[in-house]
């Protein structure tokens, strides 16, 4: 979350852009947890200075938070990590990179092991938990002071093979890696980027590999893939949120028979130019569906002090265009529309690049009150979990993508309903709350290991 | 090898512009071979048409050839297997692509299968070796009609890892590692792409691994990773030729103190611009070096049909073109000259993004005359087994690659005396001779399987 002003000068408290901020809350909230985050914006550094119950503002220093986070972790690991990099022309490890690695990234992660080592002063018996790409090193730090302490990561966004972690110089790429054996556990949310992690701790670190147990440097790690799931009551409660039903009514007023949705952050991994083509050559195949079917596209603009994401929005604003009023773009921040986008699909199209997991295809499908049905990329990590009840898609294949769209809008009403009850039912079985006990359980698991 | 006209009218054979070519003609010369191949230039298309002996040329119809090569092995499978690609933006699988899999990389290999059958039909016993990415479906075409026949398969190229694959859609991926599997053997030129094969056959086919044989649908294949040599005492010869020496006395003419040479093609997997920004970089650091030092790059125009290819040789003369004197760019096809400046250079630049085996580096070290430091690219295959005595660079490190540079130009004279013996006794000793006999070893090894 982040804290601003609202124009009143009262302070108003935002729901984080990503899906993991939204996987956090929940758990958070049920727990007795100090939360420790960096300050972002202008206000959090206020709250930085505040005593806060539960949670602890980091103001790190502005230089060095605009390099960890504007150069090293987006974009240079999470373009690592997605595999987005035009590798013949793109990254330089050049000295402006290199100072953001050694003078951002660094720094950074030192702070935030420090202050976690001073609430483990605090409550020497408390588990720590780090999230993300953000905080790769912070966990040696830490282990450097606390040997004993149990330390688990979980890392929300793909793991590649070792091949694309030669991006990073190999001193780099080797701290990455060891700072996370520095965890007791690291999780991840397929057993795809579980398996890669493990072989890459064998490729570049030389550590050995029993199953889901790496050992590195005299230590182990217990290597897990757990898919985070969402909150059904937090998602049953907005359904009827005044906001979202008064969003829901606009959709509904200047409907078309049938809605293809796309819901995404304007990130390049979400692959929204190549979903407009397909969107573009299906229609093209079936002029039939001209007028009768639209593509509502939300569009939540981020990073967009990153030029590789403001060339990527122009990218898609350029393509919708050339779709003409077949494709209803929307760029901007409004949680309360997607939910009621939500509810009124008939396909969700989902065909990123690469996605850790990808929450909308489970809030959607949740959501949805029309048995829509979910066209889902074979590179998001929830089509490990609900690839058998989607129409399945290569990312980089516009025509199946095309075919796929079509497909979905022209199945049966039982294969529909058959499909969508299943991803419901395996949603809701497999909630937020299951996941975090999965970690907890992880956790005694760890402590057990002879 | 490839046929033209002199201006006389008279047939012209040229030398291949690739390593492949170079490494095999030694092969095809000492063992008594058919070498089938497609025809590329007219006067191939000729001499397809008369009876050579030894030689099958193949005319393939033009419209297929063009898809084949021009849309699938260059750039599609090239880009796939160099990770070359700009993900958020290319490939699109679209009509034009899925044509020219299906019209193009299909028929071609289809025709090139069936002329290897008539050749089987002709010595049931001969041994058929495949070579290379443009001929990944001839062998399950072959396997098809001759399920007792010996066949090998050489990749020269990198293999990447499962997750590389997936930019081609699933039934694509599927063939090209079954066809692969229809050999008896499928070798690479490192453990590195040997172990990426065998781990891709199992994410993507469920095939099962046992070591280096991968057993799928009731068949098992030997993987292996042989590095291919260079042919010394064609070296040697040539070291001493007419041509190399006239090209030799002209680089000593204007020699400056110490030279710095890279010899490639302008392939984008080759990694010219950044080793450009290096020497940029190294000067402005050394600014006592400017005017002593020069840069001589010789690339060899290749795929300018291509437009990626047309790209990148602007973007290369733009870069050089920044650096002035410091650099000397000749773009053009003068293999007497890159010998002439093998044999002057005192520090070898061979920075690849990515690299099957590059010949370069064996090539360059052998010929050399002045104990020149080789700086190597951990990508490039041959830093497998040349690592040790070179100095390795990150490709994507300029940083890295700039001090790699000022150390390789300031080593001792021992310390350099010592590499380059070092090297020059690993080539020598590992020959094109000695990798085809690894080849044979290996057909004896799959026959004697149980």
């Amino acid at each position: 979350m982040s804290y601003g002003r609202d124009a009143g000068g009262e302070r108003t408290v935002s729901r984080g852009g990503g899906g993991l901020a939204t996987a956090l809350r929940g758990l958070v909230e049920q727990h007795d947890v100090t939360w420790i985050a960096n300050a972002m914006t202008d206000e959090d550094r206020v709250v930085a200075d505040e005593d806060q119950r539960g949670t602890i503002l980091i103001a790190q220093g502005r230089d060095a938070y605009a390099r960890f986070y504007n150069v090293i972790a987006n974009p240079t690991l999470w373009f690592v990590q997605h595999m987005l990099w035009d590798l013949a022309r793109t990254p330089d490890w050049d000295n402006t990179r290199h100072d953001a690695w050694t003078n951002g990234y660094v720094p950074v992660n030192l702070r935030m092991a420090r202050a976690t080592l001073a609430e483990l002063d605090r409550d020497p018996s408390a588990a720590v938990f780090f999230q993300d790409y953000h905080l790769y090193l912070a966990p040696a730090f830490v282990r450097g002071e606390r040997p004993d302490a149990l330390l688990a990561h979980f890392v929300h966004i793909p793991w590649p093979e070792a091949d694309a972690w030669t991006v990073l110089p190999p001193a780099i790429r080797h701290d990455v890696l060891a700072g996370l054996l520095a965890n007791d556990v690291v999780g991840f949310h397929t057993r795809r980027w579980q398996r890669n992690f493990v072989r890459s701790c064998v490729d570049i670190l030389g550590a050995t590999a029993d199953g889901d147990i790496v050992e590195h440097d005299g230590r182990r790690t217990l290597v897990t893939g757990h898919p985070i799931g969402i909150d059904p009551s937090e998602l049953d409660e907005l359904k009827q949120d005044e906001n979202v039903l008064a969003r829901e009514r606009e959709i509904e007023a200047s409907r078309p028979d049938q809605l293809v949705l796309r819901v995404d952050r304007t990130d390049p991994s979400k692959n929204v130019v190549r979903g407009l083509r397909a969107f573009g050559l299906m229609l093209d195949r079936h002029p039939e569906l001209r007028g009768r079917v639209r593509m509502l596209a939300l569009l939540d603009p981020s990073r967009q002090d990153i030029p590789e994401y403001v060339d990527y929005v122009a990218a898609v604003e350029r393509e919708a265009r050339s779709l003409g009023d077949a494709v209803d773009l929307r760029v901007g921040d409004d949680f309360a529309r997607s939910v009621a986008a939500y509810k009124q699909f008939d396909v969700l199209l989902v065909n990123a690049v690469f996605d850790g997991l990808n929450l909308v295809s489970k809030e959607g499908p949740y959501v949805n009150e029309r048995d829509g049905v979910l066209v889902l990329s074979e590179n998001a990590g929830a089509h490990e979990e609900l690839g058998e009840w989607a129409v399945s898609v290569n990312p980089f294949d516009v025509s199946a993508q095309a075919d796929a769209i079509h497909e979905a809008l022209t199945m049966s009403a039982t294969e529909r309903r058959h499909r969508a009850e299943a991803i419901r039912a395996h949603v809701r079985a497999h909630d937020v709350g299951a996941w975090g006990d999965m970690q907890l359980a992880d956790l005694d698991r760890v402590r057990s290991l002879p």
